[in-house]
């Protein structure tokens, strides 16, 4: 495997084949796989749980990673093309991208999106950018439009607990947040579900509509797999025969790169916090999944979080195990 | 092992096995006995010695650990229970530490004193609430009241140089500093001495007497080992045949967490800086300790930390060791 | 080998060994060779190229590494000798530097040069004041006046690439910067360059010229490897027949450690930026090097530095590369 980018590169069994080993790994660890192997981790935006688990499963492979962020570079990367560089930045991404690539034997990236464009961060234009300056084996980390890792973690956990992956009913719903944020959870989630063969239904206030590139890409996912994609602002409707409600918080689409008018926009929206209620009438075991992290009393209630529905934890832990199997894929063939 | 917390957890025959491991894996290295194992430490204070000895005593072993600390979540941690989370934290402990946890094999938590109520910290309250989150094997890096990994460090450091179990005398100093620092250090030291069976000494000016919650415990101990633990503010008398003074600054225990006041009664204190003459009736080989970072010139004098009497570097030194003993007794059993 | 400090302290084939074992280790790698061995990074200046690249050499040998900076010791780490620390900085290198040398099987530090005297930064005073608290074996990973681990990497980069060593022309070119830096690349290069019995030349402009110690030295190394080392001003002639072109920033010589006049001297020399028609009458394959991080479009265009002619890729690879020899032969003998 040559690059980790986006779910929809790999067919369902590939995805199975990966689950499988992620799967053994946990039962039988080998912790010599990876011997003298390096993974280099660059991270242009913060991150907490996705550097911890990329450290430890090198680590339990046997191998070893180590972390760049921009901050230790004389101050900071310059990213523009073409660029006289007298300003504050003393190194340019074209230089310290490739560089850092070249310590380790495989390298992972990653850059939130900079919600200024659309279009751009849909076309992933800055992860592509830096992308084309490696030339070993890549780990997309989080970008603007993607973030596979916790997709493929959500998959292990939905598989882990036997929800149906054929006629399971899966709701992705908006949740308010005081800050606008990233496409890249929402738009991965509704294809890792949709090519897992579920009824996905995306539940969002009007104007937080996912853009019809991403649904249009599930709908093409969830053809092949035998699910369906739709999308209401009907709670009820939509939490109908849930199995699970996966939460998450994005900008408006609507007013996508607009600061104060998504904020005005956001600021009515504030009983889109997930709660009992929700569950009415949902099936009695449905599930509660976030990513991670989480604003209690905010995205989701503490009664939820805290109760037996919620599995984030698993969700997390399995950020760990879904990366040991794309490593060991990786770095062993 | 499940728990490295408190030496008072072990009996001194448990203390003892875990001192002769350290030694045996100072002559005998294992550089394969944790292979594929992972330490995840979590800092909620900052940190050197014990960053970088734990990140060693791993690598030692053939494992590998990962650092967290609060500043790579968006916008730090979140700790205070029932939270409306629209500031500027973005994730609870609640999700953050059995998360961090759940990567690792064994996992390392710091968190200093909050100083705010006595009662809290001499019940640990913040660490304990941290450990309930947590189901690996834990090792406290310091809490409010407790740094057991220093404490073994100081035994192995003591019997290394035949400083006498039964009848040495031992006395915990405080010093000036210009900051009111936490009560960790003098209550781990001074069990950890009475448990050696030691004649402890705790020698302090009016107003920083140690808890009574402290000195009572050390004194139990005291009464297993064969030791005895007393309390002077006169210099002469507690030097008198010392084998060891232990220097250490800590808050006002009259005015605990009251800032200003704390202020006001160590101003006066200046002079609480060792030096040569604190030596006087010493016995002539008598040891400088500390368990450092040290203030040259405030706590101590530079003679009597560059003379021969300072045994701070092996003292260091030994953090690493007495580690790699525990994570060899917590991971390998 | 004790102490890598200065490619000075060693014999042309003992550089030779050293480059053997490198391309050994890219050839037959050997992940267990370091096994349990540590090594302790301290840097005192930022870091991006030489920190990656040390950790990924150790893990690539089957150690380990840990990074300390003075931001993790609470308010930093005091260096003045003899004073009472009553200021922020709670602990001194006195002590912070042995004890992180404790914690490994050998140590590298980095400190760059303070400019505020030529004479202490060419006697290396800072770096030697810290190597004289180390007992372990020491890499010098750059300071006021040696980088020999970048210039070990140039001398592999033009070995690899097969550019001659007698009679091999390398012009060694001070560039513009916007800020005054520090003498370490260029008075190790211009011994490295010499060292391996090439023709250099040092072109820099008036008040730039490197002090007549680095000169000194090299011309001596020159004598015993049957190159040369000359000084000019004069861009064509500097050029005439090169094979290499070495860009590097310094600061004023005749003003060291002066900012304002540095300033002042340095702004009229903006067309320091290397560029195609400085490659007029080089040879046809005439390469050009740099050390990174590179300030696009002030030290070199875009066309240079995306052209044929830059090694400055396989150039910073080869940072791994030498210091894995290094890192096998102090620890592994």
């Amino acid at each position: 495997m040559n690059r980790f980018n986006d779910l929809a590169d790999f067919s369902r069994e590939e995805i199975g084949a990966l689950l499988e080993l992620a799967e053994r790994l946990q039962q039988q660890p080998e912790p010599r796989a990876l011997e003298g192997k390096v993974l280099s981790l660059l991270f242009l935006s913060p991150s907490l749980r996705t550097l911890a688990s990329f450290q430890a499963a090198m680590g339990r492979l046997g191998g070893s990673s180590f972390v760049i962020s921009p901050d230790m570079s004389i101050h900071g990367l310059e990213t523009r093309p073409g660029i006289v560089m007298d300003g504050a930045a003393a190194e340019h991404i074209r230089e310290a991208v490739p560089v850092i690539a070249s310590y380790g034997d495989a390298m992972g990236i990653r850059a939130f999106a900079e919600r200024r464009s659309l279009q751009d961060d849909l076309a992933d234009r800055e992860f592509e950018n830096l992308a084309s300056l490696v030339d070993v084996p890549l780990i997309n980390m989080e970008s603007a439009i993607q973030h596979p890792c916790q997709s493929l973690a959500d998959w292990k956990t939905m598989d882990d607990l036997e929800v149906p992956a054929q006629n399971g009913r899966f709701v992705l719903s908006w949740a308010f947040h005081p800050r606008a944020l990233p496409l890249a959870v929402p738009a991965s989630t509704v294809q890792m579900a949709a090519m897992r063969g579920m009824d996905v239904v995306v539940l969002n206030p009007p104007g937080f509509d996912l853009p019809e590139t991403i649904m249009d890409k599930a709908r093409a996912a969830a053809r092949v797999s035998g699910g369906s994609v739709t999308q209401t602002g009907d709670r009820r409707e939509a939490m109908e025969g849930a199995h699970i409600i996966y939460a998450k918080s994005w900008s408006s689409t609507q007013y996508y790169g607009d600061r104060l008018a998504d904020q005005a926009q956001r600021e009515e929206l504030l009983d889109w916090c997930v709660d009992d209620p929700w569950f009415e009438n949902a099936r009695a075991d449905c599930r509660f999944m976030h990513c991670l992290p989480v604003r209690r009393g905010v995205v989701v209630t503490d009664r939820v979080l805290d109760g037996p529905r919620s599995i984030v934890l698993p969700e997390a832990r399995n950020r760990m195990l879904a990366q040991m199997a794309v490593l060991h894929q990786m770095l062993q063939g």
